[in-house]
């Protein structure tokens, strides 16, 4: 089997967590298999590194901050790399540049264009074990680029997607998907098996397993993906395309890095919202739920939600969009949570909005906000409120009780 | 002008002075220069990078070790590079491998045999000031290599000769090249001019300004230079290829890490010296000084300096070397010192042997081995003596009363 193995930050954060990792890597390679392995930058590398260049300059120029930040992993592959040689297995690391990832020109947020695997391949069939650093590439020119969120984990999809491997393995501190997160609902549960497209709405609704863009990118080149503990010997979770026994709901996402924004007296006219959410896009401001009231004297309240973070930016742009749309006043709110409750087989179901709604009124949560998808519903409530909602959910759709058999 | 400068080390060894380096080279630009800057790694990075290896491995491979080691010097362009930006000047930084320097594959000590200049010449050509990474550079199969010691300065003096600058200034954390070390001899002054044979013969000696491997590639490329402080505003010394009024010595020189072998009884027949140093040689151990002693019953005495970080090597090859040239017995000696006094003017001047013989006989200062070349007289003293013997020598000669005058 040719396998892609990615290990994140933490899993690497020091000498001894590099030692353990190419153990588990020599265990992988020793049982008959082609390793490719994938990996970020050591613990807070990154944010030290840009700690360094923020002492210089609050905005510093995109081509040299990708240019500092991908040492990170330059340094993690090389370390790694001397812990495999040590344990007596060849191995060879290489960067993005080298290995010929090539990417946009998008600097801190470049995509990826192409892979060449010839090298790669060129090491495998002399039974190298792999190195590349994750989060990385190169653009034409030569020039060195990173991903940005999630830059790892794409690496490694991409990766195994350009090499035809037999599977992708996520490597990272908990032991992989759960039903919830395990910090605040105290019984959640490791699903052995999960659909794609409810990792994907779990990843969006917060949890922090796998990155968004990293699991699209797994579902359309067909990756076959699975998420494990590099602590512990446990199989992980496998994610599959297509999930028989769907459950009605396989997971309760809880995310609190988002603000709450309502835009009070909108004119009820066409092409507002439009209008409202292109200055919005112009400060590359990624907006996730949006819900707008019905209008009332020809003016309506439009409601959404934005990364907290990006906050300050939207507030330089206020009187911009006040004398673009004519609303008379825009209010902020981040003392707000999205509960989301997530499976495939809401499709099938009727009736779990109605219950999701039905739990948290008879707890007196207030809704503030709703959005649904196809397999996920998600509500804004307060702050305060969302870990009583959460394990509420959680318990009301029995995902303690899981129990799924891998093959 | 075309000017290439170097900055070590200690010059940007924190944020503070990476700006101040930013600063000194915008005036330079400022005077309507094209500037290229070659950078070393930020102080200790180098020596940081190397324990986390260390904590991996006592003998790391080397093709991971220099692609570990490079992202120093990475890290300190990029930085150097926002910090031009911040300053309000177009800055572009490169690795070694981005700038095209090939080496051949030996890593850890590469040797450059190519430089790529195309992209210098078109950045420069668009105004930009070019930050090149020093020490480091890429096999033509894309493999980063570093160049090993001096590495730095190597790059930089390289960089000159095939750029064809006008002048390549070495800026370092003392003012220039002094008639001996400062830290020894109290009233050694900075020459204004000294000659490169000189400033050769001086590097190899221990004096510590500039790397002779440098040095040799700016003599065979006749690279104009410069050697400089970073911390504070003085012309340096000039380094120059012919010097009309030379003196007769411009230097003292102190060298302290070599330990002195004694090889006993060794038979006086041909080819045994040869035998002795190419075993030494295999060991890839630089002896620095020879001395054989005259025959006696057909035996002599071969006495000879080494790195005193070798002596470990060295001696695992003893009984080898005992049974190759059948001597008796190896002595080794690490408190000696070597002190060396230097200059082009010795050529026409005689007795300045004798002279250096008298000032230490004068002293009662014992002379263990003595080593000559046109420009150089180099004597092994014991440790203790050697502060003394250069502070002798160094106003012997009357160097603290040099007066030089700039062109």
């Amino acid at each position: 089997m040719l396998i892609v193995q990615k290990y994140g930050g933490t899993s690497v954060g020091n000498i001894e967590r590099i030692k353990n990792v190419a153990k588990r890597i020599v265990k992988t390679k020793e049982q008959g298999n082609d390793v490719v392995v994938v990996v970020s930058a050591m613990g807070d590398t990154t944010d030290e590194l840009i700690k360094l260049a923020k002492q210089i300059s609050e905005n510093p120029p995109k081509r040299e901050y990708d240019l500092l930040l991908s040492t990170g992993e330059q340094i993690s592959i090389a370390l790694l790399s001397i812990a495999l040689h040590e344990l007596g297995y060849e191995a060879i690391a290489f960067t993005g540049a080298q290995v010929g990832i090539l990417t946009t020109t998008d600097f801190t947020e470049a995509k990826i264009l192409d892979i060449n695997t010839s090298k790669i391949k060129k090491e495998l069939s002399k039974g190298k074990i792999v190195i590349v650093a994750g989060f990385q590439g190169v653009t034409e020119d030569g020039d060195i680029t990173t991903l940005g969120r999630g830059g790892s984990d794409t690496t490694a999809v991409a990766l195994a997607a350009a090499l035809k491997a037999d599977i992708c393995e996520i490597y990272t501190d908990v032991k992989g998907v759960f039903t919830s997160d395990p910090r605040i609902v105290k019984d959640a549960k490791k699903l052995d098996l999960i659909n794609i497209d409810e990792v994907l709405e779990l990843a969006s609704a917060g949890a922090q397993v796998l990155h968004p863009r990293a699991v699209i990118f797994a579902k359309k080149y067909k990756v076959p993906l699975v998420v494990r503990s590099s602590f512990e010997d446990d199989q992980g979770t496998k994610i599959v395309e297509e999930f028989m026994e769907g459950l009605v709901i396989t997971g309760v996402a809880i995310k609190t890095d988002e603000a709450k924004v309502t835009v009070l007296d909108v004119p009820d006219v066409p092409g507002i919202a439009a209008k409202l959410f292109s200055e919005v896009a112009k400060e590359k401001i990624n907006v996730n739920m949006i819900v707008q009231g019905t209008s009332r004297n020809g003016l309506s309240e439009i409601n959404f939600t934005v990364p907290k973070k990006d906050l300050i930016t939207l507030k330089s742009i206020e009187e911009k969009i006040k004398s673009s749309i004519k609303c008379s006043n825009i209010i902020y709110d981040d003392n707000i949570a999205i509960v989301s409750v997530v499976g495939t087989g809401m499709r099938s179901h009727h009736g779990v909005a109605a219950k999701v709604f039905e739990v948290l009124a008879s707890r007196g949560i207030n809704i503030e906000m709703i959005s649904t998808s196809e397999i996920k519903i998600s509500v804004v409530v307060r702050m305060e409120r969302a870990e009583e909602a959460a394990n509420a959910l959680h318990k009301e759709f029995k995902l303690s009780e899981i129990e799924i058999k891998t093959e």
